[in-house]
């Protein structure tokens, strides 16, 4: 069986992309399933077309929306710019989720053999370098005397293994609520579409890796916003829904202390 | 006012110490209060030599412990150089505990000052080199196939603010308890140390960085073991102190799944 090994070639670029990194507003977005662009050496993966441009492959539409938020909060974006079927930036390399067998109905040939230096190889290359990226930013933002919350930006499909999903957008959360509570709190005083907690998946099913990695474990408000990729197939579905959460993250904001400080998780030091 | 800088010279080497790398035990070993060495550029900032010896600055016996684990269980131990005084490891940038101005009794004029450069220049120096050492060694040993529980070793004071503290040894843990759940039912079969859950501080107290940070993140089994400094000050207590944690760490990883999978996060891939 055929042993397929991730190499990125330096014309390939770097595996992470980063828009307004100067951006002083409040937010830091993080999209991992940016893109569906596979490193060359991966060829197809063994997969079809029709399966490499499905949302096994990507989360359509997450990029799209998260850089209209990136703009409209004046906030830097962090995106992968390679497939989450080479690895799964929003799951640890200890997960089997990170590079999966199978996705929804798909099986991915080039994930059936992974050994451990494969793991390893595509750790390095695309793993570590996003999330290096990540704390280096809210680091930097930290020192420049800014508070940061974390909003990663991610897509659902509208049919899973052939069932509909009637929920449109999630809001999810682990741990720390604050920030999803608000935001909810925002969304059921309209009734313009059909938002959820912690659906159509949640912590218990491995997502909020970002969210621990560098919201719980700053003590920062973070929060997941999953979108039914439907509804931002295409630029004017991209606008309209980045102008709803757009409303809905600027009321939580508005909730938050109004004194909010830099530093947020003030505690005592311990001996 | 002074303004202090931290600045290390190359002579005074790397801020990381690393002991067994390529040991094929179960755990890494964290000792993130391990020395209570100043970089040159800090002087003695602005404290007492007391003050400078004393359980402020650093951790006293817990990297001697800590040591004796990673040698016991054949595992690799990741060591912080110097002072928790100049930056804490246990806390992320944004926490006021990460530099503190005070700490118990002794104020600490180097830290009264510390603006957003300087924040991020320890950051950079002491922080951010410390943390990515300790993943890219679970990379690593993820990419071997070995499967790691994480384990940090502390100590504290047996006196605080004036009480004395009667709690020997303090099993810490997050959101995550199995590691530490296991740990305290050893303990609960003997009676030879007062061991207790979360004291003499816990999650509550922002004492459960790391843990978060390379423990829940990747959904690996993770436990913090305080000490009480006075029962470790000595070779001797160090070594009873060091044997009695490891029967009960074996006790508990011998609890754990016979089957125990390297890829412990095992969750299906969601779209």
């Amino acid at each position: 069986m055929r042993k397929w090994e991730c190499v990125l070639s330096p014309d390939e670029g770097e595996p992470v992309g980063i828009e307004l990194a100067g951006g002083r507003g409040p937010f830091v977005i993080v999209c991992e399933h940016a893109s569906a662009t596979l490193p060359r050496s991966m060829g197809d993966m063994g997969l079809s077309e029709e399966a490499l441009r499905s949302h096994i492959a990507w989360d359509p539409g997450a990029l799209a929306v998260a850089r209209l938020l990136s703009q409209q909060f004046d906030s830097p974006l962090v995106f992968q710019k390679f497939s989450r079927l080479v690895y799964d930036c929003n799951r640890p390399p200890e997960s089997s989720a990170a590079m999966p067998m199978k996705s929804e109905i798909y099986t991915v040939p080039a994930n059936e053999n992974v050994d451990g230096a494969e793991r390893l190889a595509r750790t390095r290359a695309l793993y570590r370098p996003f999330h290096s990226a990540v704390s280096t930013l809210i680091d930097e933002r930290t020192g420049a005397g800014l508070a940061t919350s974390l909003i990663t930006v991610h897509s659902f499909t509208p049919v899973y293994f052939g069932k509909p999903r009637a929920v449109e957008v999630g809001i999810l959360h682990d741990a720390d609520a604050r920030f999803a509570d608000d935001i909810l709190s925002a969304a059921a005083s309209g009734n313009r579409h059909d938002v959820r907690r912690n659906e159509p998946y949640g912590p218990a099913d491995g997502v909020t890796h970002s969210l621990i990695l560098h919201g719980i474990s700053r003590g920062i408000p973070n929060v997941m916003i999953e979108v039914r990729n439907d509804l931002i197939a295409d630029q004017t579905g991209q606008g309209v829904m980045a102008g709803y959460l757009s409303e809905l993250i600027a009321a939580a904001i508005g909730q938050q202390d109004k004194n909010n400080k830099t530093f947020v998780n003030v505690r005592s030091h311990q001996n």
